[in-house]
């Protein structure tokens, strides 16, 4: 088993110099990382072929299988990403604020980036080109651990990056991905005292298992158990128009519609409703009274309520008024995107009010939950936690701040 | 022992009411609470005599007693404390900043507060007043937990400030005084899953306790083992003068300073400024070639080096370069307040772009790291930490950020 400690050792030296670099020379390197893909795009797909062939012998599924596939759209698609973070702005060296104390000594806080960053992810090989251009453009160091089914393909595009980086100017070994595929070198990696902060990018089980082991902060990023509230007074229309969208327009991201609450007033329009989604290719399950309403609808199990589906699959839930729907979203929900479709003015304002979530919309889609939707431009993820981040984390939240204090020989009375 | 889970649910219960509440109502309860502690002083130095008479049998040192007392200024500016805390600037509600997407739906980021915070503190028994009235202003619930020396003071205090807020509207429940005064009631404290943050007060025994076991997060304060360096062209006058006010004018805080670092060619001034602490009754520990230069300097030992005194000691170390000074600061500081005197800009700029830590000075005393120096008013601490706050913590840091998003029918495209 590798000892990470040199590692985060290295990567901790280099990335005090990165911490200092001008935003050009950060820039440049990420131009140069985008090209470098380009040009030895067929190096990342034969890599990505053994991942194929490998997670194949192993029986993944079709669907894990294409989440681990690269294709020249995909690795373009890198590419302008990297292109798209060098164009973002710099968010170090910042002032958030400044004033000057009585005394006259003059106070400023200051965006400085936040050290080494440690990153945990699962199958997505493009992570690592995600990881690694929001990490350098926001002045940090980056540890990544990829899956093991795209082993190869994660080395071979940090390799590729890496190299192009350091030609650039970049510190050598402030990018470090992490070797080895077992559990042990994640355990290691979340209780490493070089990092500042760990975030892991994945399933549930991951999140779970990070946030309950590290001794590192822990970014929590991504569950999604995400409810649609139907009101008794919205639109019908609207409301099927919205499900339908939270539901089937990218069912495996976070933000997608998980869970329909509606109210019981307005239960008239749940076969349409179910009818629509059934079309959809959506599997629809629901509470008993939904079932006796809908006979084509699949009871619901305990489970199912707590449930993030990341699949063609959504539950629905009769409620008897606005209040057991909010705290029946407080209770089940992850805090992630929380929406209620309604034509009352006191409705919103209750809703959004008491409902506890990053995001709490009325009258739209809950796919809004977006770095890019925000013009915040790329993100690391979602944060559902409510220290240091919430919602969308963009390179401001990959930031600490510090506080310069400039006198001429003040002391305190 | 007593089962937290309840208490912790009954609190949580009621913040998510306190989080809605109006800020006239908070203030108007801060203001009663206030009154109260003035009323029935003669209660709470009651209560304070059992503590210290306790704590005399269990013989506890002068300085510890000293720490414990309640005397009718310390509870007249436990009174005051909550008052300026009613003046501050209620930050929930706050719209942090706001936009419209281009397809219409209206966003804003706007403040609310954390949810229930445990407070785990040591000695002072003002600490439980300044902690209610800090979580009750920003709209937090809070549980408490002090040292057991100062059981009956904290108990006093806490049931009288309820009273008080509850007779004013605050809902009942929000502030819960933890009883018991054994460790396993801590441990159960940071590992309630009611919490949205811990912040430990106290001593580097409690927090490195506490970070080390907490699964809640956690709001590391305080421990400052504060640096400054004299470069090789600082005012020796001045440099002696804050040196003088950082060490002295009051040793038991953590904004002090407890070492010294001076560049080889300004050693010159090194006994001057020694004979000037000792006069005020510090006492010098130093490298050894500081004990050559200066004999009456005590050797100091490797565990000086990263060791806060909180007490009239201060040791000096001789190095050969700002450099040199820099990684020492970085190595063994605790990332609170460090300070540069020099008459060079270089050295200035080189020295606050590469200390890390919360507060960089040049040419001025630490002492100023503070929340009333910053103009915030009222703080719960200095943050050692990067996430989430870093630097005084004041009310806007005990909130989060929710955003709201309101459309008419929006969906993604």
């Amino acid at each position: 088993m590798h000892n990470l400690d040199t590692l985060g050792q290295t990567a901790l030296t280099a990335c005090q110099e990165l911490a200092l670099l001008p935003t050009q020379t950060k820039n440049q390197a990420l131009r140069a990382m985008a090209l470098a893909l380009r040009e030895r795009k067929q190096d990342l797909l034969s890599a990505n072929t053994l991942d194929l062939e490998t997670g194949r012998e192993m029986g993944l599924t079709e669907s894990l299988l294409d989440r681990l596939k690269l294709n020249p759209h995909r690795v373009e698609a890198m590419a302008t990403g990297l292109e798209e973070i060098a164009r973002l702005p710099d968010p170090v060296g910042t002032v958030v604020r400044g004033w000057r104390h009585d005394n006259g000594i003059e106070i400023r806080q200051v965006r400085v980036p936040l050290g080494l960053i440690g990153v945990i992810y699962e199958a997505r090989p493009n992570v690592t080109a995600d990881a690694i251009g929001l990490c350098l453009k926001s002045g940090n160091g980056v540890m990544l651990k990829g899956g093991k089914e795209a082993e190869h393909s994660n080395q071979a595009i940090s390799q590729l990056l890496q190299q192009a980086a350091y030609a650039q100017g970049i510190p050598t070994g402030c990018i470090q991905q992490v070797p080895g595929t077992d559990r042990a070198i994640v355990e290691q990696l979340i209780t490493l005292r070089h990092l500042a902060l760990v975030i892991p990018r994945g399933g549930a089980g991951l999140i779970k298992f990070v946030t309950e082991n590290s001794t590192v902060p822990v970014l929590e990023t991504g569950v999604g158990n995400c409810h649609i509230y139907i009101a008794a007074s919205a639109d019908p229309d609207q409301a099927q128009k919205i499900v339908l969208n939270a539901k089937v327009q990218r069912p495996s991201v976070c933000n997608a519609c998980e869970k329909v609450l509606i109210h019981q007033s307005a239960v008239a329009q749940l076969p349409a409703l179910v009818q629509v989604l059934q079309q959809s290719g959506v599997q629809v399950r629901g509470c008993e009274r939904t079932v006796a309403l809908v006979p084509s609808v699949i009871p619901a199990t305990a489970a199912d309520w707590d449930t993030e589906y990341l699949d063609l699959i959504l539950a629905i839930k009769i409620v008897d008024s606005t209040p057991v729907a909010i705290d029946w979203i407080n209770r089940y929900g992850t805090q992630h995107s929380e929406a209620i479709l309604t034509g009352s003015y006191g409705e919103a304002q209750l809703f959004t009010q008491r409902v506890d979530a990053a995001c709490v919309y009325v009258n739209a889609s809950t796919r809004f939950t977006d770095g890019f939707e925000f013009g915040f431009g790329a993100e690391i993820g979602i944060s559902t936690q409510k220290l240091h981040a919430r919602g969308p984390v963009g390179l401001p939240e990959l930031t600490t701040t510090k506080y310069i204090l400039q006198g001429n020989g003040q002391i305190r009375p």
